[in-house]
Order: structure tokens, then C-alpha cells, then sequence
């Protein structure tokens, strides 16, 4: 039997480039070889959104259309709904005894999140037991693997011990603990050259972009900003459009001459940008294509997902069941 | 059409006579007049009691045989328990998005009694999260009323807020204001003084204690303790006995008698104690006699409260519902 994955995403707004190379090409490998279940995270994402319900709805369509463009096969991978899965609330509950108020408090994800979002004085509840909720995500489908980044390692951590204490509780083995999957890391800078790419950083390359803005933006991208002339010799490391290059150019001699002629102050910086959108080109137009197509049967993916859905509500049903019945609630 | 009211109780245990004397005959009266709702608290005695889920799963039955007892009439009140409504821990999630960690760490509540249950370093989640959760017990059912005692009116008011903020932000009137129910406040001391009679203080007599454990109990009640003989004049006030005496002795001539006496020395503990005795059998036997009979019937109670479960179960699904139209979730 395979096992099983857990994974997801906020729907907060349409998917880029980053989201491509750090999960998504990976995710469309992985559901061949795992049973794959993507969460659109919904509520989770109305607790940070909750003033702002149009553009989490309107992102979920967005989120599907990027889905089908990049390869996740809506029959291979179970792709569903947070807010039709009404038991995930429920597990929640049960696990919050496991869990305290110091824990979230001191966990560093969470210190920085409260940060960058404002909330430090005036934590929204919703937002601070995020994590506990995620538990309660990976727990009702039974998740043997979350595909994370090592940043998110100690959030799988605290889901396997809320598990434990659980089961332990009531000597049953009834959630089951998940592992942590480590992928390649490949973390792409913004074309800002800011190290991270986000909607709200304003600086990401889309896989709805057309090819003109596609054009604009590779053109827009930073470089060696102590470079004046194309007669000036350049630096490779750190240099946006060389790191594009590095993950988007198959041919690799192309960017090995582009490199030397750059740090020898033999190319233009036109040139470059080129033959980078030429490469990336030939990445994203197939996604763009099967993305324009997505867009078409829009309302019939939305459907597919919503009997997905279903069928997870029952597997999450179950878990909580099970859970009710070693806590002596279940009538 | 009859306004509603939520109440219950956490199933931790038997009720006593300060139940019967606070809320339990109130609620008997309240009956007739309004639509009860009734709710047992399970998954909340879960909250301090997780590691003890025997405890909660026993006492439901107790409380129901308490509940019959008193005269709570199944068939008027409707009597449900909490863990069978899942949409109460949904409505939950979706109300936390307008609480703050802050607010509920600032509850002069709140923060009594993680002191006294030793939780102010490490604070079970389920714990903290519990004003909001019990706000989500109250919105589910969409009472009019909560009755509560004047320490309990913050806990109304931050339901109140909830649903103001709930209904501003998706400017729906999905979420119905609460209104706080005060009753005579009745406090009755335990039978060792202590100004609170409570299981976990040992000093409580139950509706379901036998005569000749009344008696006991009776006799065990702790007087003016400056006073050695019979013959030596007595205090009345704060004296348990004839805080007891004016609850339960109807024969108010009686009681007027003995407290005379008391203060000029002219009576002993066994007359007063005797005659208390007497007169809280007058009101406990009857009670006790349908304790009995509820005993025999114990499965057919539990098997209607689950029916009527059921039905709250739509009442408050439909709530959920409601809640996800206007947060633009519903599938």
C-alpha cells in the first residue's frame, strides 16, 4: 500500500515561480509514488483574511487552474476543500488538550509570524492555534509524510507529539504519527533580488503571467547593480538573473559562456535577460497553455473537488469517531 | 414565540444541594416560560478532566437522574449533549477569528482559575480557548438568554462582542446577541463552613445522598465554634446550620425559635441540627424518591437526550452554515 501525503496551500492569491520550483514540481512527482491529499486551506487561510473573504473564495479557483497547469492530476491526487471537512474543527478541539498556551507562545515560527503580521500585541485566536490546527489537518486523513522545508520541521514535530500524548492517554492507537519529507530546497529570489518572492512583496513572477509580462518582469529583474556598462565585469553569485538561469536554462554551456562573458565584462545585460526569458519560456508556456485550458473548464474542476472533498469528509469523520470513542464520547 | 435559553452543565460529578438552591430549581420554573435548552457539557469537562474521560462518561448519567430528580421535564426542556453537536467546535473556529489571546489572558475569570488549578505556567490549550468555545455553545442554538450569575456577566458580555464583530464584518445578521438571565443569587456555604460547597472540597450533600447520610451530613455541619455548651448563648450569623434553616425550614416560626434560643443559650445542637434535618428531608425525599426512579429508567433518559441531540445537531448545523454563506466558504 502506499502512503500517504499530506500537503496543501492557503489559497491567498495566485501561485509563482517559487511556489513551482519549491513544491509544486515536486508534489506532481510525488503523487505517482504516494497517495496524495492537497489541502486548500481555507479557514486557515480567513484567520489572517477573515475581513477579506472574497479573495480567499477567489483564490481557490485561482489555486485549482494553477494545480491543473503545472501536472497534479485531479484523479491521482486527492485535492479538497478545508471548509467541507467540518471534522478537522472537531479534531482540533480534542487535540487542544494536548497542547498549551506556552508551547504556541514560545514556538519560533509562530514569535515570528506574530511579528511580520503586527499581531503581537493583539493575537487574533484564530491565527495563534494555527498550529494546533494544522495538526488536526495532517491527523484526519491519517498522513504517514508532510512534504516541508526544514524551517517546518518542528511543526511536524509538534503534530507527532500531540499524537502521542493522545494515544497514550487513552492506550489507544488511534492518530496516526506523521513523518516529516524533506525535499530539495530551492528557495528563488524575488525579482527585487529580496531574497524571498510573495504577492504581497510585489516582486514574483506568476505561472498565469503572459509571455509579454513574463518578458516585462525578466527584464525588470536586478542585477549587479555596481555594473554600469556592459564593458564592466560582473558578479555571478547573488545575481538574480543568473540564479534564474542556474534553475530555468537546460543548456547549461549557454549559461557557463554567459557567466564567463558577465565576469569579464563581455555581455549585456539584454543579452542575458534574453536567453533567460527564452529559457523560462520554455518552462512556463506549456504551464500557461494547460492553464488557459484550466480556465475554460473551471466550474467542472471546482465540482471534482468539492466530491473529493466528500469523500475526505468521511476518512476525517472517522478519525474524529475513533477519537470520541477512546475519550468516552461517542454515543 | 417563547424566547430561548442556553444553560447546562459540565458532567464532573453529582449535583448538590447548592446546584439545587442556585440554578436547578430556577431552571424548573424557567421551563414553562421559555425555550430551554439544556446542554452537557462533555467535551468541555474534557478540558480539565482529559485524563479522566470515565469520570465525565459516568457523571452524564448522574446528572441526568439529577436533572429528572429536580423535575426537569425531558419532553419541555430540550436536554442535549455537547459532543454530539459537531458544528458547536466549527462555530467555534469561526468565532476565534474575532477573539484575542490577550482578551481571554486579561479575564479577570480566566486568570482565577488557571491559579487554582495550577495552570498559569503551562495552560492547556482546550483550557484557555474555553470563553470562546462556550460563546460557540450559546450562538449555535442562537439563545436569547443565558442565565448566569452576576460573576459570570463578562462571560456574556465577550459573547456579545463576538457576534457584533462576527456580524459587522460580513455586514450579515447571521449570529444572534445573547442577553444575560440573573436570577436570585443563592449561595450556599459547605457543611464545613466553607463559603462554596463543592465535590473537590468534600463538603457537599447531594440530591443524591440517602436519609441516613443526610442525617450524617446534617449532624457533621459545623456551628458557632466559641460556643462549648448548650447553655452558652450562640452566633446565627454565618452559623451554617441556620443558613441551612433559612433555605429549607418553611416553618419560619420555627426557625425564628431556635435562633432565640440559640443566641440566650437555651438550646442544644441536636434540637437545631434534629429539626434541620427534618426539614431538608422534607424537600430532599421527594426528590430522592424520583432520584430512584430515574435510576430504573437511566438508558431511556440517555436514549431521549440523544434524540434531542439529533435535533440540535440541524439547529446548530444550520448556524454553521449560515456562518460559512457569509465567510463565503460554503460549497
Amino acid at each position: 500500500m502506499k502512503k500517504r501525503i499530506l500537503t496543501g496551500d492557503r489559497p491567498t492569491g495566485k501561485l509563482h515561480i517559487g511556489h513551482l520550483i519549491g513544491s509544486l514540481e515536486n508534489r506532481v512527482k510525488l503523487q505517482q509514488e504516494y497517495d496524495t491529499y492537497i489541502m486548500i486551506a481555507n479557514v486557515q487561510a480567513l484567520t489572517d483574511n477573515f475581513d477579506n473573504p472574497g479573495k480567499v473564495k477567489n483564490s481557490i479557483q485561482e489555486l485549482l487552474c494553477d494545480y491543473y497547469a503545472v501536472g497534479i492530476d485531479f484523479d491521482i491526487s486527492h485535492i479538497f476543500i478545508q471548509s467541507e471537512i467540518p471534522a478537522i474543527h472537531e479534531i482540533f478541539i480534542y487535540l487542544a488538550n494536548f497542547a498549551t498556551v506556552q508551547q504556541i507562545s514560545h514556538n519560533p515560527t509562530i514569535k515570528t509570524e506574530l511579528k511580520q503580521k503586527g499581531y503581537e500585541a493583539s493575537t487574533p485566536l484564530g491565527f495563534f492555534i494555527y498550529p494546533i490546527h494544522q495538526a488536526a489537518d495532517i491527523t484526519c486523513v491519517k498522513a504517514d509524510l508532510v512534504p516541508v522545508g526544514k524551517d517546518q520541521a518542528p511543526m511536524v514535530e509538534s503534530c507527532r507529539e500531540l499524537v502521542r500524548k493522545f494515544n497514550n492517554t487513552y492506550s489507544m492507537n488511534v492518530l496516526h504519527e506523521p513523518e516529516a519529507l524533506y525535499g530539495v530546497e530551492k528557495n528563488i529570489p524575488g525579482i527585487d533580488g529580496n531574497e524571498k518572492m510573495g504577492k504581497s512583496l510585489n516582486n514574483a513572477i506568476y505561472l498565469s503571467d503572459s509571455a509579454e509580462e513574463l518578458r516585462r518582469k525578466v527584464f525588470s529583474v536586478t542585477t549587479d547593480p555596481n555594473r554600469i556598462h556592459p564593458t564592466d565585469p560582473g558578479k555571478v553569485e547573488g545575481n538574480v538573473v543568473f540564479t534564474y538561469h542556474d534553475i530555468f536554462n537546460s543548456n547549461k554551456d549557454e549559461v557557463a559562456d554567459l557567466k564567463l562573458r558577465y565576469t569579464t565584462g563581455k555581455v549585456g545585460d539584454v543579452e542575458v535577460k534574453e536567453k533567460l526569458y527564452k529559457a523560462m519560456e520554455q518552462t512556463l508556456a506549456p504551464i500557461r497553455e494547460k492553464r488557459y485550458e484550466a480556465e475554460k473548464k473551471k466550474a467542472e474542476l471546482l465540482e471534482k473537488v468539492i466530491e473529493t472533498s466528500r469523500e475526505v469528509r468521511k476518512i476525517a469523520r472517522q478519525t474524529a469517531d475513533e477519537m470520541k470513542e477512546a475519550m468516552q464520547i461517542k454515543f
